[in-house]
């Protein structure tokens, strides 16, 4: 249903949202979330335009994450890639459905609308910081490391 | 969050459903669902493959559909060209996550089956016979084309 470029946004937010501050070159981002890094490096210019993440150029240069986790939900990193758009007018543009949507074009709008408050009402520390399961993109090596950050910053 | 291709097939179903029987060219596919008609041409490919609809190429060659409308959902539209898939798998393949997900593919997993359920709850026959509501696709025009293929098959 999301397309694979969302699920890579989703998951270089994860990283970077683990990753919190200093820019993190797209190399590394890369590794720990498996996507290709040419493929990743598109990703995150869209997700710059979005201002989820800031970066810079040239050596030394990379990405963080804009803003705290708890601000970013997954419909913001969803729809910097692939917006999910409520249908509030008839696609085909027909003048007799103006004002009127068509019980297709409902039904794919309820859908959509169902989405969007799914995906509004789940922020990445929600599913960064859930109790007791794995954690997103954690294999053994990358679990350490973040129980570093996390110690480092306190939290 | 469906694709362009997506709502273009849901639209040709609509249309070949209205038609019932004999084969419908091309052309008039793509005048009455307003999509250009190369693209239409490889949609209708696509729901050729998937035993949605059953095509002749040629002089007098065209589609129509497969099975009667109440036996097809707008789900089975919706995967002939975009399948919505549970994720039942780690899409990182991390061992660590072997059998169970972690919380951000859990929450993607969970809005796909809600979506799977919401669409393969509705048949195109729900979305074409709903009473006193404008019907998909149709202007004034396509209404009286309707009317006349449904007194000719009695229903």
């Amino acid at each position: 249903m999301l397309s694979q470029t969302t699920e890579y946004a989703l998951r270089a937010m994860c990283y970077l949202a683990y990753m919190k501050e200093g820019l993190i070159a797209t190399g590394e981002i890369a590794e720990n979330t498996k996507v290709p890094s040419n493929y990743l490096a598109k990703v995150l210019q869209q997700l710059a335009k979005a201002d989820l993440v800031i970066g810079r150029r040239g050596v030394g240069g990379g990405y963080r994450i804009a803003r705290p986790a708890p601000e970013i939900t997954l419909l913001d990193v969803i729809n910097s890639i692939d917006p999910i758009s409520p249908i509030t007018a008839c696609p085909l543009g027909l003048v007799e459905h103006k004002g009127v949507l068509c019980p297709l074009h409902r039904k794919l709008d309820e859908a959509a609308r169902t989405m969007i408050g799914v995906f509004d009402g789940i922020s990445l520390s929600d599913v960064l910081g859930e109790l007791g399961s794995v954690r997103p993109l954690c294999n053994a090596e990358m679990s350490k490391k973040i129980h570093l950050t996390l110690d480092k910053s306190g939290s």
